[in-house]
């Protein structure tokens, strides 16, 4: 068993979060990158690659379709991070929970893997958690809630992983609790002070402009993962613009506006790698006028 | 695939809740009280109760160190729901997951299943989860966080099914987040208001006294799940004060101070079957001083 590490949250973030800031660095420096790969898998739009991929089980489907585009976008350097979404392999049951073990397995040591699970519990439930999440599918990194508070998040802090706590996030619900104005700051900036203090990194949506203030928070030191660029809307150059000074400890997330970029794309309509491609290089092109 | 219930939260909360308040009661009536039994797994706890039980396997072990248990504790009427906690079964993975699965089936319909796996994610992703925790586990209920907002929480909130919102949680960092001032009000205090709104549950743990003003705001006509009365050293008889009025509705959880209560039991040190069984009466007492 691996000891969580309970005590000394400077001590942390000066060791095992330097660790995972060096970690954050090489992915970026050898893909020339910051773009992290988003995989939410949904059967309405995973469509075959490949003629034979119309005989697969469902669990081949998923699979396939992500090993062919995520193949494709590390032999090309177009990502430096995979975040599986556990909520999409979970709604098809087992099968697309061992969709998830097996794509795991296939990208361990080659990219960054960022689970993105948003757990949390009392303490030792957490602890739980934290085993599943690391120890079982065998993530590098995690996502999870705040709300119960440092007990909940802190078994998720252990040497050499990284976890992300949600912040200010992009959906429309954001405004319900994380806006909050709590003696005059807002929940989701106490969260954020709350990061450098307990040595996490911080979800923050791209859609959101409290993007600006939460890095002045965190003096651009604190690793953000940030979602919502693609088919949410989130305004890449502000978000770059933002974070350009230590760039590289960063990651953008794009999910299905890179796996089924294909929808949108009128010279790949059929061609699920060539559009994700195509979809990354768009994206790359403004990322690397800031790296 | 089923409808998430997006709108007419008011409609919602007369006819889809009021179902599920009329399910709460049915246990509650049926079995003469409010207690829901904890499963959460641990190999290390859990000793052979029959000999035979040596050379199973280590799915087999979880699985009828619960069956035995809990089908007692049926046929005794000492509980009204069960509520499976995800992490200790995740924990084991593909394993633990399959001993979920057969718990949850083995009860389906013959108690309510509150699966705590306390989910939440934007919109759309949330309604992956709740495909995950409805369609594919076969739970009655879900517990939810509400950091996110009403986009967050409303997939769950689905036609016959019940749906807890994290609120003043038992742990220590509660007071991290959950007890923040905001504008006069803690935050938890906003959480209780918009169950209300929504047509949710919340979990409220037994070791605050928080949980009076949580009635007050909720009117006792929001269900609340009540963990903290074992091991956690909750006051039983404050809870049960603060919701006498409304008693059927509500319930009161104990995980493993029933599961392993041989650890404590004099008499029945190497049954747990009967330490369990003993541990519930104690417990039933208490509250059927209520009911």
């Amino acid at each position: 068993m691996h000891t969580p590490l309970y005590s000394g949250y400077f001590i942390l973030f000066s060791t095992q979060h330097l660790f995972m800031l060096k970690l954050l660095r090489k992915y970026s420096e050898e893909n020339n990158t910051i773009l992290c790969f988003g995989i939410d898998p949904r059967f309405e739009d995973i469509i075959p690659i490949h003629p034979i991929a119309r005989v697969q089980s469902p669990e081949e489907r998923i699979m396939n379709y992500y090993f062919e585009i995520t193949d494709k976008l590390l032999e090309e350097n177009q990502i430096a991070a995979i975040k599986p979404n556990y909520a999409y392999f979970a709604q098809y049951g087992f099968l697309g929970m061992s969709a998830l073990k097996n794509i795991i397995q296939r990208y361990k040591n080659k990219t960054l893997i960022i689970l993105d699970a948003k757990r949390g519990d009392i303490g030792k439930s957490s602890e739980a958690y934290a085993t599943e999440l690391y120890d079982f599918w065998g993530a590098d990194g995690s996502t999870v809630s705040p709300y119960m508070g440092a007990d909940s998040v802190k078994p998720f802090l252990r040497k050499n992983k990284l976890t992300y706590m949600l912040c200010r996030t992009s959906n429309k619900g954001a405004k319900d609790f994380e806006e909050l104005s709590c003696n005059g700051k807002k929940l989701y900036e106490y969260v954020a002070e709350k990061s450098l203090e307990w040595g996490c990194g911080l979800v923050v949506g791209a859609t959101s402009d409290s993007i600006k203030k939460i890095v002045s928070i965190t003096k651009n030191k604190v690793p953000l993962l940030i979602p919502g660029v693609g088919s949410q809307g989130g305004d890449l150059k502000m978000v770059l613009e933002s974070i350009k000074d230590n760039l590289s400890i960063h990651r953008i997330n794009s999910s299905s506006g890179i796996s089924y970029a294909y929808k949108k794309s009128k010279k790949y309509s059929d061609q699920p790698v060539e559009a994700a491609l195509e979809e990354c290089n768009k994206l790359n092109k403004k990322i690397r006028e800031y790296l």
